[in-house]
């Protein structure tokens, strides 16, 4: 199962290195991780997208539980759709005259933004859920992409309406 | 000196430990860190933002370079201003009827989006430098935040014009 997880720590040195040494001692692979300050600024906050079984994973939530720099610990997995989750992603897509118009297209319909434009390649920036990054970089693709930076995912849990 | 260092990795477990490791263990605390997939399935992209001493991080850089998962390392301090760096934040901000008309123009200025409405608060998405991001922070901080979330950056370096 794929699971992402929020975490709340103390903003200093090795515990960064101390949360991701659990997961990958446990054979678990990380596919994308943000960690950024938080208003405070003793704090940060860190999302993790891992997949794997459950019940390892329950395993590395009890010893990520017992860290004296861990705050707090959420797994959006157990609250369905009860969260938001955007990434961002910069794309350096080849243009060429006879390009340009299937590109501009893309860039509308994704409400992307060109960051930068030279000679021969735009570097397009998008937001939006894993579904719209990936669909942008399935027309992209056919197009020439020449790099790709991808931020990790920013998740965040949905007020009770 | 602050540097932002873009990292090409292997996607596998425990790179990522390795890599944080590495700077906590020269005292380097990580401000911020993205790392997501590529183009390609089996390497992963790092951005690391960090502040320390030059001679210190130039002998991170040679300990990294010589760690078999690290394909390529840019240094973007190096650079100057021949790199974007993108970042993306959710921002939970608290509303009432007074307020309600100020979010919405700062929203606006922002070009941020309403990702979530509740009955007393907005979530908001903003991307842009980290300038922009700090400047939307300190303009909702006076009206409530509630809860922010950082992606870490995004870094590319431009193409010659």
């Amino acid at each position: 199962m794929r699971h992402i997880i929020s975490i709340m720590v103390d903003n200093k040195p090795g515990v960064l290195a101390r949360v991701s040494g659990l997961f990958s001692g446990r054979g678990f692979n990380i596919e994308s991780l943000s960690v950024n300050e938080t208003l405070d600024p003793t704090l940060s906050q860190m999302t993790i997208v891992t997949r794997g079984d459950d019940r390892i994973l329950e395993q590395i939530d009890k010893q990520l539980n017992k860290l004296v720099d861990i705050i707090k610990i959420v797994d959006f997995h157990s609250k369905e759709n009860n969260y938001i989750d955007r990434e961002l992603i910069l794309i350096k897509v080849n243009v060429d005259d006879k390009k340009r118009s299937e590109i501009l297209s893309i860039i509308d319909i994704f409400r992307a933004k060109v960051v930068d434009v030279s000679h021969n390649c735009y570097t397009v920036e998008i937001t939006g859920d894993e579904k719209k990054i990936t669909a942008a970089i399935n027309l992209f693709r056919p197009l020439g992409i020449k790099e790709i930076v991808r931020s990790g995912k920013a998740a965040m849990s949905r007020e009770n309406k």
